[in-house]
């Protein structure tokens, strides 16, 4: 099946710079596709500091409590494997084992540690995976890392993303310049595949692995974490930060504490790469046509705004109603008043594109049909709340639901 | 636009009989429709116990906000009047002068007072009701109330339900029989309207508005707050019980304690007549093809069960999963995994159609899948969850998502 790319993608993927101290290979273990890449390897200089967030579901994949031991114990990371075809979740004990074996094969072959190995799957679910597969291509793999190549890093990880997703930024640090790269796979997918959301974000920078950790924690908050395509959480989300402190080699010396006057600007670089991977994994949400980005204001405090712009951007009337490219601030009202947080309804107004369609919970009398109608033709739509009540705002990414949500999802297991 | 009748629809509307001191009248206003009857008018007998439960919603609609108001400062009810076509929702000061103006124009041609008079809409928000044209009809609607008719009451309510839904039951209470019938709308409708649930239950048994308060609020419990189409609240649903006390001219005293003898035996009728029609609005899901019974048991506590087969009744790719007959357990355990209950992936089990397809946390090794194909073929589905931890039950009916859920909701406004 011939899935044609996003209309929301990027016209192109992004240049990105080498990261010194990480280096990239990929390979074609067969996993569960045929004629394409399904395996990435990373290795990363020693002294790699690594930080992680992961799906908060109760039912995590095998990979996922793999990384969460893995963190417990250390945090340092010589290596990396990702997978796609297969996200080893369900998997029992065999799952448990496929993890181990992984990890061994890639130490053995890469003379570390199989505790320096950190791994992550996403693809079906309930299948075990054959991790001997990886045994077969992991010498060859380790041979032939090389710096750079995001691209067809990116690619490999894709289940069925309709394209590779990178981002990158550069930071200035006293005298020197840091880079900041990042890789994400989305929630592409054929039926009986389960959403998945991948995200590994690679940086030179010398950062002890506290302060890594933290900024990783904050950062995804409004991110990664502010994104929803369908409000069906995955038992494989998950996001790993390695910063290989290679750019001392540069005069960089290390950021050991949060209160350390540069990170302020690493952080607005790293949140700015995170933020750009978050928006394409919205903008390749199954059958997406529309991004839909929703911001609420107004409210008591910013979880609260968070809370109502999920049960916004998660409200399947809505997301039908913007696929229609109907400005139907009625079911908004009904999204904001189904949140359970606090919420006055003769306050409320909605704007659609920029243009307010409803204030002080009637429809506003100034409502121009045909302006908002054009502005709910364009690929990108903004729906905006204000509740009137406080100074709460927060914003949320999403896409509108459209019957090739459902073929996508509903069609025969093949 | 022709909608055809939910393949789940029942094969007949029930034969109900009248409810002492309950008169019905239907009138076709042109609130929207045209070529059909959309207002209902009930006229009870003095002594009319009435109790209510309403959308949790904090954008509750101004008929919800009107009878809370009456059920504040008093229990018994003279008359109700429902509109399809209009839900009088999100229309500030206007829509406050509507209930106020309908309840007036009601009590006048009725000669009750209008703090007697309940009311309920339903149909597309936002939008002003004209409260007049009750007026043009009201009338003669009171002069032609008679008994029965509880086909072209339930008729009469619907938006874009495909079939009228009503259901009824016989309690006898010591020597006599009196009698329970009810009739609901359900979530059918084309955009732009807005989901609402209304019913409204009807009885001759003399009882006690404060017990029947607490028969409502219990019945509702595992009957219409266990049904979900798709997750989005109204900001409409009303449901209203009323108790003419007609039953006393045939020897059935009134029962004024929940603890009267006679309150198990009519509170099955009662909770039957809740299920039946919870069940209607259910199998009118819009653009449902399959009926949906989630279980879960095993879990920690029935509250904890609910929640769990909630996050599983409303998961898109669970739901868009069955309507494609895919037996796909691994999206099953993703929404186990997300509801944030207490859950261990090792102990889970699954089933569909009474067949286990996983336990132990992994695929179940006698899995037949030709087996599961056929059970996943049927137009009713029971989707059944273990989870191993402790005796916690609970029951949750939906129905799938297809292409017509999207088109239903999604197509231009017209």
């Amino acid at each position: 099946m011939a899935v044609a790319v996003s209309p929301l993608a990027p016209a192109f993927f992004p240049e990105m710079p080498a990261v010194a101290g990480v280096r990239f290979a990929t390979a074609a273990a067969g996993i569960r596709y045929a004629d394409r890449t399904d395996v990435l390897l990373a290795l990363f200089d020693p002294g790699t500091a690594v930080a992680g967030v992961f799906t908060r579901s109760k039912c995590p994949s095998a990979p996922v409590d793999w990384c969460r031991d893995r963190l417990k114990n250390g945090t340092t990371a010589r290596a990396l494997v990702v997978n796609s075809g297969n996200a080893n979740a369900f998997t029992g004990k065999s799952g448990r084992a496929a993890t181990k074996l992984t990890a061994e094969v890639t130490a053995k072959a890469a003379g570390y540690k199989p505790a320096e190995v950190f791994l992550a799957s996403t693809g079906v679910i309930g299948e075990p995976l054959e991790a001997a597969k990886f045994a077969a291509v992991m010498e060859r793999l380790v041979a032939g890392a090389t710096p750079g190549g995001w691209h067809e890093a990116a690619k490999a990880i894709m289940t069925t993303d309709t394209f590779p997703k990178g981002a990158a930024a550069l930071v200035r640090l006293g005298t020197s310049v840091v880079t900041i790269c990042g890789i994400a796979k989305g929630a592409g997918m054929i039926a009986p595949d389960m959403a998945t959301m991948l995200s590994f974000v690679f940086t030179d920078a010398p950062i002890a692995p506290s302060v890594l950790q933290r900024l990783l924690e904050r950062g995804v908050d409004d991110t990664f974490n502010a994104v929803t395509i369908d409000g069906d959480t995955s038992t494989s989300d998950t996001l790993l930060a390695f910063a290989t402190g290679g750019a001392a080699t540069r005069g960089v010396s290390a950021i050991t504490r949060l209160s350390d006057p540069r990170v302020a600007a690493f952080r607005k670089g790293f949140d700015a790469v995170l933020a750009d991977l978050a928006e394409q994994v919205a903008r390749d949400g199954e059958g997406a046509r529309k991004l839909v980005e929703v911001i609420v204001e107004g409210a008591v405090s910013k979880r609260s705004a968070r809370r109502i712009a999920l049960s916004i951007a998660n409200s399947p009337l809505v997301k039908t109603a913007i696929a229609g490219e109907d400005a139907n601030w009625g079911r908004v009202v009904m999204a904001v008043g189904k949140a359970g947080e606090p919420a006055n309804r003769d306050r409320l107004a909605i704007w659609f594109g920029g243009i307010r369609v409803a204030h002080k919970g009637e429809r506003d009398p100034a409502y121009d049909e045909a302006a908002v109608s054009a502005a709910m033709k364009k690929p990108e739509i903004t729906v905006k709340v204000s509740l009137g009540l406080g100074k709460g705002r927060d914003r949320v990414l999403t896409c509108d639901l459209t019957k090739e949500y459902v073929a996508i999802n509903g069609d025969y297991r093949s």
